[in-house]
């Protein structure tokens, strides 16, 4: 293991952190707001420890998937700590664990909150917890590569640690500056949406959090109704962009450099689609005598399908009262999640397609035991390996959510409060049913649960592997 | 497809079932039921039917793995639908739905029933619903086999698709042998059962039914209590058997032919009766303040656990009340399931091993991607066919649970229900939680849902692919 490289790049992205971390405190200054100090002290701290850190340079270069994943992990693990640390000094947010737990939340775009009152933040706490979901959406480490002119060939393993999906493409030869590109598109669209808010009624500042939270597919909001007291043109237009944040960022690459037909021809894009108007539809039939009208109906079905498919989180109504079909649906939707290579999370629709063209080629191999069939996803081949990947995810995926159910109900809680719980947080959604629904918080858990969910958000953002070799120890043995 | 052999093969079944039927009808007799008259008609009508339909010999003997696969699911679908009739014509089930429901649930070892008040039937209903369990728990085809001598190398294909685990070895090289010896220890365990429980204060009839009930880990029993009002002795008995039952039964073969080293060194078996060990004492540690000794909360925690991993079904208390964490122990281990090659159901340690191997596999590939590392199980280099099979058989259950889920939620029950009916039938284990509760039944289900689990048990109990290859359009067109 080549720590120094490790240590070194832990250092540049504590730079980064303090640069964050400035953002909340202008926010501060212009609500003339005390707790501002609070992100100014912890963002010279982490100035100065990485401005030191990375002063010594690596000795050596050698860096490989191992090192990728160690330090995609421990890279995360220092912004959630570092993130944390200004709730806790504003005193807002007094406990450490609960600080984490919403840190981590935000940054790993989950959008579950210990926060029975979330009115009663500070503009700068408000604006922190939303800015760390678009700091996490799409990486922090991509964001690195974009901006530093990282020497040595280990691009590559850090965007594959970092980025969700089962196999990672560049869209340009250089890693750099796929990276660009992606935050580029990212920054834009951002931008759009923010725009189009502001133009609904909405302020700056709730124009810029909503902004933040629905690109980084989060899920926090700034009032206690998540978004069910805004406008039903806020309401829309976020239902729109949550679904854009969802696809495969290549699909816009496309369009970007006029190859319109490719973008089209998106194989997960077009899954992804027709599983969100499958449920749109089968939601409105189910609840349409819950609603003045059959659009309204639609209206907040199209709404809560994109915010749980995407695992934004976001809700304009409270989805626990609604009947049983529908909320299985959005449990089902919560494991289904967005689009590989968006900022969505979730086990993704290409993962699900491909283990679903599995089964079919096993039924067509156990029927014609001679016939050789190939597997096609995206118009190509699928590769053993990435197949193999993939069936291997979901077995892991299996076992830390049978373990997470497992120990967090030892806070003796109903099932569903459990089940839901660990299915919103490994999947980054945000709100789950029960005790965990959309108006409920997540302070229900004890403390050793919440750092149960808090290990799950991390697992179910990195895709699990990351933390796995992490804690792996045949990780730290020399080979 | 070969259907004429197809034909011949249940025409035989068929004959088999007839003489089957006959049992109850002497119960029946025993008794002075009328219902036993329901009985002999049925089996007077499968024997002409299958005596008439097997003088045409087979034109062919071409049989191949889709023969065997369709074979056995129509074998089951042909024996569950004239074990129905009797319930039907008896009056005592008057609903055909209910009447197969009941009849799978049988057949398939799950023990779920759609009975509020078992105690209203006759005997010889109450003989035939045990001694199904006692039928579907070895196969039905693996007794034809046993019994019959089918010519032509087709065996091997019928045993595969009939028997559960992700790959079936012969005990010796003849599969007709293998199938005899395997009968021969079902057999022998049955009747040293069914005397212990004489001993327990039983009446034969009891002893017989129950001891059908644990052999085939089904978990009909013939009072409303379950096993609940039996002597602890009878309870301990029904423990020790029901995990004797869920053990492969290659380890018994080995004991047999004097080889307890090898039978001990049964890498499925250490971690099924690990697993068991670990469960009973969490429960026991999480419910011992609910009963007066720590002995008796052992007893029940053991009873419980036997009951649920081996997918037996039996309940001695009503689980439903216990805490959180003890049900989502019992929950988890409904789909964990016995071994490979014993009566019980569930996805089966072994496959859970597999599975578990495989994410250390991947986490050692990903640290050190050089470095070549087989997955040994059961003293084996574990094929890629075989882990290929197993993560593909992963998949099919999940896709066949999330889908029934979704179907039966459409009754409007709570999820917890929903989720563990499904899980209670795909693993053919008998009660779930909530409303079909072990004090609860599955008469709660609309019409349309109990289909729904029907299809669950028959494809719990076949480990789904023959009713998917059934199902699948390829199967039916030339080639």
């Amino acid at each position: 293991m080549n720590h120094s490289i490790i240590r070194y790049i832990i250092c540049r992205v504590l730079e980064f952190q303090a640069i964050f971390l400035l953002l909340p405190t202008l926010v501060g200054v212009i609500y003339r707001e005390e707790a501002c100090l609070s992100y100014l002290i912890t963002a010279a701290v982490c100035f100065f420890v990485g401005f030191v850190g990375k002063r010594r340079k690596p000795e050596s270069n050698v860096f490989y998937a191992r090192e990728g994943f160690v330090t995609v992990s421990l890279c995360w693990i220092v912004l959630s700590v570092t993130g944390a640390v200004p709730f806790v000094l504003s005193g807002e947010i007094p406990s450490f664990t609960n600080a984490l737990f919403e840190t981590i939340s935000g940054l790993t775009t989950t959008g579950s909150s210990i926060l029975s009152d979330v009115e009663a933040l500070s503009h700068c706490n408000l604006f922190w917890r939303s800015f760390t979901h678009w700091i996490g959406g799409m990486g922090v480490l991509v964001l690195v590569m974009a901006v530093l002119p990282l020497a040595g060939g280990y691009n590559m393993y850090l965007m594959r640690a970092e980025s969700p999906g089962p196999s990672v493409g560049k869209l340009v030869p250089r890693v750099r500056h796929t990276a660009r590109i992606l935050y580029g598109i990212y920054m834009v669209m951002t931008i759009i949406l923010m725009i189009l808010l502001l133009f609904t009624g909405m302020d700056l500042f709730e124009a810029s959090t909503h902004a933040f939270g629905t690109a980084g597919t989060g899920g926090f909001g700034v009032l206690n109704s998540s978004l069910g007291s805004y406008p039903l043109s806020a309401q829309a237009i976020i239902t729109v962009f949550m679904i854009l944040f969802g696809i495969n960022f290549n699909v816009y690459y496309l369009l970007l450099i006029r190859k319109p037909k490719d973008a089209l021809r998106y194989e997960e894009m077009r899954y992804y689609l027709l599983i969100i108007v499958a449920a749109v539809l089968l939601i409105t039939w189910n609840v349409r005598g819950m609603f003045p009208s059959v659009w309204e109906a639609l209206h907040h079905a199209a709404f809560q399908v994109g915010s749980i498919i995407t695992t934004t989180g976001f809700a304009t109504t409270d989805f626990n009262l609604w009947p049983a079909f529908s909320k299985t649906i959005l449990v089902l939707l919560m494991f289904v999640g967005a689009c590989a290579g968006s900022t969505g999370g979730g086990i993704k629709v290409s993962r699900i397609v491909i283990l679903l063209k599995s089964i079919k080629n096993e039924i067509s191999h156990l029927v014609h035991p001679k016939r050789v069939k190939q597997t096609y996803f995206e118009h190509h081949v699928l590769s053993k390996e990435v197949r193999k990947g993939v069936q291997v995810f979901l077995v892991a995926y299996l076992m830390i959510f049978s373990l997470s159910v497992l120990l967090i109900s030892l806070c003796e809680l109903d099932m569903t409060t459990n089940f839901t719980a660990v299915a919103a947080t490994l999947n980054n959604i945000g709100p789950g049913l029960n005790m965990v629904g959309p108006t409920a918080n997540f302070d229900v858990f004890s403390a050793p649960a919440k750092w149960v969910l808090i290990f799950d958000m991390l697992a179910g953002r990195l895709e699990i592997f990351p933390m796995l070799v992490l804690l792996a120890p045949s990780t730290w043995t020399r080979g």
